[in-house]
Parts: C-alpha cells; structure tokens; sequence
C-alpha cells in the first residue's frame, strides 16, 4: 500500500497555522479546547473527512469522527477506529496529536487508493481536550467515549474562569449530540509521536508499546508566612518556597532513587505558583502540582509516598503548613496481543522494522484499552523534544510510521 | 504634647479602606500608584492637609508635600521634614507607609494644639512608588527628590504594560509640576513600621535606627529543555524548576552561613515565574529575583558571589543556560547623630524607652540621607509580620512612636 507523504505533510503544515505564535524556539502551536485556533483546527479536519468521502458525526462533548464505509464492508460490523487529538499545550509542536489524526485519514485514502475491499467500517476520530490545559484532567473526550465520565460531568468541568466545557464548545459551533462510544468499535489503533528518543537511538521508524504506564497527579500547597525580605531575620523566617525548593527537589530525588527498581519511573512538578510572587516579599504560599508515571504501580505508590514523607518532614523542620490532594490516580494499562501483531506483521510487510517499548504518556489509548482492543504505534522524535516548538519527526518517519498504521488497521478491517 | 490617639487612628483607618481586598488572611491593601486605590488615597491626604491648615504642593513625579508655616517661623528658613508612602505591596497591611504619612500629619496638629512655635517650617511628605510594585525599582519618588534619579527618567519608567509612570499619574490627576528638592532641607525623619521583632521582644514602642541596610537585587534566568512530563526518562531530562530549586536552597543557605560574619544579612528569592508552567510540562525555564541586604556591605558582595558560584555549578552538573542581572547595589547608610540624638531625648522626654537598631528595609530615608541630616524612627510590628494583611501595631504603640516623632520634630525645628 503506498501512503502519499505529500499529502500527509501538506495536512499537517496546514493544522500547524492554527494557533501558531511566534516563541523564542520559532514558531510553537497553541490550541486551547474552544478556542478560535482549535474552531479553525476543527473545521480543517471536517473538510478534509468530507474530502476523502468520511461520513462526519459530531458528538455533545466535540469528538469528531469520519467514517469510511466502503461497499465492500457491512455497515452492521463493529468498525476497526484510529485517530488522535488536535488540541495542544501552549507553545506547543505541531506533530502531538495532528500526526495521528491526519495518518489515520491518510491511512484510509491510501486504501482507497489501493482499492482495498475492507470487510468493516474505519472510524478515524479526534477527541477532545487530550491536553487538559483549559479543562482540567485532560483525556475528556475518550473519558465520555469509554464511558469512564458521563457526558453531562465532561459539559460541566470549568475552565479557570468557571466557563464550562459544554459553552466553550458551543461557542466555536463543536458542541453535536449524542455519545461516541469506542466500546462498539472492533478495534482501536493510534499513532503518536513517542516524545522520548529510544527510536531515534535504535534508528528505527515505528514502535509498537506494550503498555501505558500509570499515572499519579497531585495538587500541593505550602503555606509559611509572607513577610518583608528585608526586615525579617534569616532565623524569623517561614519561607514557603524555600520549603517548596526542598519538596521539589525531594520529588526528582525519589523518582531517581526508584530507577533502581523500575528504571522508567518519572516524577515531574511541571506547574508551581508563588504568591504573592514580588521581589521584596517572602513568600507566603506555593501551590504546585506532581505527576508521577510508571508501567510499575507499586514504583508510582511509593514516589507519592515519598512526597507526603517530605511533607511532613517540612512541616517539622520549616514550621510550614502543607496540603497534598490527590484527584488523579490511574493504573497501567496493557496493550492489545492482536493489535500489536497486527502492527508488528504490517512493518515487517513493509519492509521496516519495529521496536517493543513502553508509553510514558497517557494518551487517549489507555481510555480505549478499557472497552476494546487497543494499541499504540509510535513514531520517532528528534532528540525526544515535545512540547515545545522543537518538537520534529522527519517527513520519511511519518510517512514509514502512517505505512505501519495503514496495514494494520487493513488487516484488522478485513480479518 | 498631647497626640491624639483617635485622630490618628481615624485618619489610618480611613487611609485603608483604599484598595481594601478580602484575602484569605483578612483585608489586605492593595495601592498601586496611578490605580483608583491610590488616587482615592492621595486625595484624601491632600484633604487632611488642608484640615490642618497646611500648603499643599504636587511635584512632577506626584511626591505631596504639605508645608506649615505659623507665623513664629521664619518662611525662608530650611525646613525640617517628616512622612513616608501611601502606597502597597499586593495585598499589604494598613501601616507600612500610611503610619509614617499621619503620624507626620499627627505630630503637626499636636505642635498646633500645643500652641508651640517653631522657628523653621515643617513638611509633611508622601513619596510617590516607594514599594516599586507596578513601577519597578521603588524608592522613585525620594530618587528624585534627591537627585539621584532626573524627574525625565522616573516618568518615563514603564510598568509591565508599558505604561509609564508619567502617564500613570496624569491618569489620576497627581502629575504636578516642578520637583521636590530634599537637600533644602534641615533635617528629615520618618516613622515606620518596624517590620520585625525586635521591639515587640523588647516590650519598646519606639526604635532608633542606627544604620539602614544596603541592598543589591538581581534577575537571574535559568533555561533547561521544555519536555513532556511521561515520556522523557529521569535521566534526559534537563528541568530548569529542579535546578531554581538548588538555586532558592543555595542563596538561602549561603545567606544563612554568612551569620557568623554578619547576623544582620538576609537574601530572598521572592518571586519566581516558571515557564510553560502546566503539570505534564517539565519546566523550560524559570526566571526569578534575588533581594540581598546588610549593614555590612561585604555580606552583601559574598552573597551575590555565592548565587554566581551557584549558577555556574547548576550549568555544570545540570546541563541547564543561567544568566544574572545586578541592576540595583545600594550601600549600607549610616543615620544622623544629629536626629538620633533628637529622637532619644524626645522618648526621655515623653518618658518612653527607645532602642538603637539596623534598619533591614530600604525606606525613603536611604535617599534622604545622601543630601540632608536623616533618621528613622520604627514602631513595633506584631510578630514581625508586613507586606501581609497581618501586619499589626497596637493603637498605643502608634501613638507613643507618634509622641517620639512630635518631640524630636519640635526640637529640631526651634534650634
């Protein structure tokens, strides 16, 4: 089957004009759930299913779905489904999430062009708000299609300024009806960028994970006393982010300590505010948050662990007031036998080859894996940058990845 | 001479309905210059001075002077002087500034009610961005009034919008016109809150300051590599947080080592800003203020050497960029013999207790001092606590320090 790389490229570099802002990286992609950037984003995608003849359906928390039926297949059958998602972090690169949505597309064009004769329909999906940067949690859309959040709760979850998910759709023309439901599909393959280096390292185009690690997250919050930094003694002090320094510092030291256990455990605090945040004040509060990942779960038990001991030892030692809330917790997830040989066997039939690795992010795969047949294929990333302007696949590698993705989700379409 | 307890109170009191904001500490102040809160707060100012009977002038960068000039004073004489600020940190208390502006205010009525008579005129001062919250720098108004900034350079300072200061006052009205000249002076001394414990320890309503600290702030930036918090392994990371966070530990650290040299000294990280700044980010980069002060200037040097070593060890052992701005170094300023010894014989007088002590904040004063005799005179804070709604001194302790400023003031201005 031959996948046309410039038609892969041209949609790609087309989404990557939404939300594009200039950073001191070049250029990032900031699309935001409801926002101007993802409307345009949307309406891009839609055009391009209706190009391609997809059948479009719109559900009430904004999954889009395009579906091939062609008369080869019996509308009736459990369709074989694959995409991504086309929201991003602020400043982000263009190919988390747009890869997977346009590879799955292409992946059906291709086999139009082959005049391949599936047996069931192909879903190719983009979910919404993978990202959870406006809407908290992230995962939203395969939450609702799983069935692992209802559709109402998803509507009603706030943005910072208490806008609900439901308007903020509504208001860019995405709010449709009704649910997707990933649990009538017969199978579900996505392909992502691996945002680390282990392909470049082998040199090796498409990797086929054999599980989602687990994820923890937890909001902190550090309270000493906001005082004047130049009238207060060194020993009058409760500095709340000298105390959130140590705690951030004892988080990296915990996940480091626990390679020697499960050497793919992580532990980030990625978001902290200071407040009152002026040169001239000591810092009265720090508000930070922790996520923690592994394919062990006992390894992100014991990191979480780690974090409350240095909480308490905070507490005792600096006289600060602390709080760990823990909203987020959420186990390793398997990947599919079939789908996996089924990737495996379609890049050995291309003549490319594929390495057996894990996922340190949660895409909206370890949702699906909860009520089908799920996989995940990976495609290289330069120097394992992402989230970041920087974020790069080759051109070669999307093409060669969205080839193993198209023959597999073929021989699922037609076994 | 008597002072009036309640007229004060009343007037302080009143001062801090302006840009009162519930926090969840109790009502904080919140006056940036050029905001409603500030306009609202100088109009009353100017209001109260003409209560009194005193000559209102506005200076170009908006510094208020009222002038009493009874009949027993000669109008040419050098006048002696006293005030403060009427502006805030973010959420501030009610005293740090405002007490110091009344008390003058205060000390003025008193000498009238006591039908004393003055050789020389008296000034009540407010100094326009002493904090430098929205402005940055602070101390802008005495700089000018001393000299050591042009009245052109402050008005064109810009706060984060752009905006500049000049702008800012003409907004409100309180653009006046010529400058403040504070080396016409004969003597100066304001009254402050403490800012610390010292005096509360020692059961004294009234400090002599001594020395004020000098002060040296920079802008330090630390860059590592923006990355997604699940797939980039502990060990390929460069996280630009972790490394801020060796860095707040290092200057905290060496700040408090350099004790047994100088128990004075204080360094603080008192705002710092991580970007992108969303939980499953790795931080990218981290930008953030240091603020180190002493009485002993080499305190202060070894502190800043010792942030340096630290940023060239981050970028050897963590792989992270670091760059150090020191835009701002303020000497050590010793007090006036002349005003001290004025203000001692005052609290003998009014048969109160004064304690000598260093001054850790970098008052309006420090200016003053480079150009005519200067003191500062401190009121016990409780707990030490400012920059914070907590920040408190007893009605009682106001008006004692009150009677100390009345006294030396009198005496200064008969001699």
């Amino acid at each position: 089957m031959q996948i046309n790389q410039q038609r892969l490229r041209s949609d790609i570099e087309s989404n990557a004009e939404f939300g594009s802002v200039p950073t001191d990286e070049g250029r990032g992609r900031t699309v935001l759930t409801g926002s101007e950037a993802d409307r345009r984003a949307r309406e891009f995608f839609c055009e391009r299913l209706r190009d391609a003849g997809l059948e479009l359906t719109i559900d009430a928390v904004g999954n889009i779905v395009g579906r091939w039926c062609p008369e080869s297949a019996d509308p009736d059958a459990a369709p074989v489904a694959t995409g991504s998602h086309l929201d991003s972090v602020p400043e982000g690169g263009i190919f988390d999430g747009p890869l997977g949505v346009y590879a799955g597309l292409e992946s059906v064009r291709a086999m139009q062009d082959a005049g391949l004769a599936p047996e069931r329909p192909i879903d190719v999906v983009s979910f919404t708000e993978e990202e959870g940067q406006r809407f908290d949690g992230g995962l939203i859309g395969s939450a609702v299609a799983t069935g692992d959040m209802t559709t109402d709760a998803a509507l009603a979850i706030e943005d910072a300024d208490g806008v609900p998910l439901g308007d903020a759709l509504a208001d860019i023309g995405y709010r449709g009806e009704g649910r997707l439901d990933a649990s009538a599909w017969d199978a579900w393959i996505e392909l992502h960028i691996e945002q680390a280096e282990r392909l470049e390292t082998a040199g090796v185009p498409a990797g086929v994970v054999t599980s989602v690690v687990g994820l923890s997250r937890c909001r902190v919050e550090i309270s000493g006393e906001a005082d004047h930094a130049g009238s207060t003694l060194m020993t009058d002090r409760s500095d709340a982010l000298a105390a959130a320094s140590e705690f951030v510092l004892d988080v990296e030291r915990a996940a480091n300590d626990r390679r020697s256990e499960s050497e793919t455990v992580v532990g980030t605090v990625g978001k902290l505010d200071v407040s009152p945040n002026a040169p001239n004040v000591i810092p009265g509060t720090v508000a930070l948050t922790i996520d923690v990942r592994d394919v062990d779960r006992d390894s992100i038990a014991h990191v979480i662990d780690e974090a409350r001991t240095s909480l308490d030892r905070l507490e005792t030692e600096r006289g600060v007031e602390t709080s760990l809330e823990h909203p987020w917790d959420r186990p390793p997830v398997a990947m599919s036998d079939r789908c996996r040989d089924a990737l495996s066997a379609a890049g050995e039939a291309a003549d490319l080859g594929t390495l057996a690795l894990h996922s340190g992010a949660g895409h909206d795969t370890m949702h699906v894996a909860d009520v089908t047949d799920a996989a995940l294929l990976f495609a290289p990333s330069r120097d394992g940058i992402s989230h970041n302007p920087l974020e790069w696949t080759d051109w070669d590698d999307c093409a060669d990845a969205t080839r193993v993705l198209a023959g597999a989700l073929a021989e699922l379409a037609t076994s």
